[in-house]
């Protein structure tokens, strides 16, 4: 009888995105460690923002972003990059992919073509295909996309009666391959764009993430700030549940973005969190805190790295000199597919090549994200991997 | 010489949406005071958010918002409304508009027609046009949305082969209205979604601001949780900065929204804010400042309507008893049009009734948000609107 009012409650729903499983090592996510958060710092920004700021920070904020965060960043850009924007070439976003969502609204129409680098980021293929548009994937090898191969696909494109309005690339410390394109590639992908007229987005998401500085100019800042739309982000450096991220373009793409309806009617798209950041950056927290992470990532990639040269000594990859992926090329033996199974039954995971490419491709690839595990994890996974290739049951390919 | 080296630096850009003019009463603009803006009481969530959830408020989200928010949210919903939503029927949002944009996106594609109250949220215009949508006002009168008209316009409009997939209104303390639909015409109106199979989106961003308890039901929970899209905001109840809201709808929709690539590849959209949400809410001090910011509101609200039924007895409105906003109707010798013109050279503004319709209509109505400044502000406002109609310019008509 005692209990008869309590009503059964609902078990409550997951807090985060990624569920660990127990003794099982997944590299197929690219999360940070929960030591690489900021807690402190970060409840810090908060109350220094709300204390300098008061109801500004709470209340509809300027559309294209609040402008201690917009001045703090154009400064920041003009030190880590090739030059510094015009704060009106400045938009605050509610993270990278949602800057990416929003240009794909802005740029792209039902059936047209969007060209991506192959491999890519394989959720912006996603993002991208959100929007009914085909894909189609430049050629590439490995230094990266092809600028000639290109432009002639999108003359081909063009020829058939298509709509190209945009190219999609990770040319800095690249998800998935960590590699970055060589400059001379990068000022002909420019004159390509420039010739044709399609836009360049340039996912410049883990320019700070770099272990070997400077990390290379971007394309935005080496087109002279036309033809290019670079994305960039907080989640890498500071903290991925904040959902803030920024891009920088061309005066008249602000404005548009700044025009659409949903951010005429709410104001700008993370107010409180982006001046919190501004106070994040102004406070030297940001610096500290980038000093801190890029520690325990280039610590992790070092460790992975040696323990594929030592244990895995089938496959091939660069050593990443940025960002937070290692591209292993594995024999023909060895496809990623068949491997997968095989590596879950062993404990570990990874990220298939095949769905970094736009078309059929990558079976004897795979990406191997550092970040999430510990440096001993990062070595029991490989020679959990090790274990899987080598079990008889996959060389023999008796997979059901 | 000493100041060869500073460089000029650009004037810092605006950090907020609404520019104030020195003594100009505009009210345009549907903003909060910042006197109803929880500067302290947030910044101690966000401090109690992370010490709880620690490194978990920072990383990636659940997609569909965190356990703690979708279980506050769930609860109080069936406290302030007809049912409480299963948690897989709530999805966390970056604002009202925001949700609104989502559902334009997964709901619409180009070509569609999506049918709107009339007049209805100006704002709500342009983010639904954003869809490349044409945009069919249906008929109403004083009381509402006419489901009945509404029924055959679906119709007709089906008949000519067009798609016909949302219905959007503001059926409660609407915007720009005041109003709330009666409860039979709620009943009638979700038998039109059902029986079309459009979609209604129900704006229900001021329910919780209430004079006269209760709210009447939402038509999500009156359509049994079928049919209907409910979108909810805190930016009414708590600080628009926040750029949080949620929605209600269909296990299935919530799936779709959750798998949008923008939301597979950054987690929840507004993750660290939604737990600091659900700490404001579980403190209690979600209920305390809904206190305050409500008898602010209610007020304003009795001010304004006593001092238009004393000043500008020729403007007819019914006072509203939730929301922000009050719709006055002008005879017909004083379209608002040409009224604007003038109340701006009396130092008042308002928002012209023509911008809330899709079509050409309106002209003797406006709107007065009623939030944003001090009661004997908005005493001044209604006089000095009144001069502007008395003055012998506007009656003769003489505007350029």
């Amino acid at each position: 009888m005692r209990s008869s009012q309590s009503a059964v409650s609902p078990v409550q729903g997951p807090i985060i995105q990624y569920q660990a499983r127990a003794d099982f090592i997944d590299l197929s996510w690219g999360h940070p460690p929960g030591s690489a958060l900021p807690v402190q710092a970060w409840t810090e920004a908060v109350q220094a923002a709300l204390t300098r700021f008061g109801w500004q920070a709470l209340t509809y904020g300027h559309a294209a972003g609040p402008g201690p965060l917009i001045d703090w960043l154009a400064h920041r850009l003009g030190r880590i990059d090739g030059c510094s924007p015009h704060p009106h070439e400045l938009f605050i976003t509610a993270g990278a992919s949602h800057a990416l969502d929003l240009l794909c609204s802005v740029l792209t129409r039902p059936g047209d073509v969007v060209i991506v680098d192959s491999p890519t980021y394989h959720l912006a293929l996603r993002i991208i295909a959100d929007h009914a548009v085909e894909i189609a994937g430049a050629s590439a090898d490995a230094d990266g996309i092809d600028p000639d191969a290109t432009a002639d696909l999108i003359g081909r494109l063009r020829k058939a009666g298509r709509r190209v309005p945009m190219l999609y690339l990770v040319p800095t410390f690249a998800n998935p391959t960590g590699s970055s394109l060589p400059v001379d590639r990068r000022a002909a992908l420019i004159e390509v764009g420039h010739g044709t007229g399609t836009m360049i987005v340039e996912d410049d998401t883990y320019r700070e993430v770099c272990y070997e500085p400077p990390a290379p100019q971007s394309l935005w800042s080496l087109a002279d700030r036309a033809g290019v739309v670079r994305v960039g982000s907080f989640s890498k450096t500071v903290a991925p549940g904040l959902r803030l991220g920024f891009l920088t373009g061309e005066q008249s793409l602000v404005r548009t973005l700044g025009q659409r309806g949903f951010v005429d009617s709410g104001g700008g798209v993370n107010h409180t969190t982006a001046l919190s950041m501004a106070a994040f950056g102004e406070s030297g927290a940001y610096d500290r805190h980038l000093r801190h992470v890029l520690a325990g990532y280039r610590l992790r990639r070092d460790v992975l790295t040696a323990a594929l040269r030592d244990w895995l000594p089938v496959a091939r990859f660069r050593a990443p000199s940025g960002g937070w992926f290692v591209w292993l090329q594995l024999p023909s033996w060895a496809p990623t597919g068949r491997l997968l199974v095989h590596a879950e039954q062993h404990g570990v995971s990874f990220l298939p090549g095949s769905r970094c490419y736009p078309y059929d491709h990558g079976e004897q690839q795979l990406r191997l994200a550092f970040t999430l595990f510990e440096p001993a994890q990062l070595q029991e996974a490989v020679r959990r991997l090790a274990r899987a290739i080598d079990s008889a049951s996959f060389t023999a390919g008796d997979v059901e």
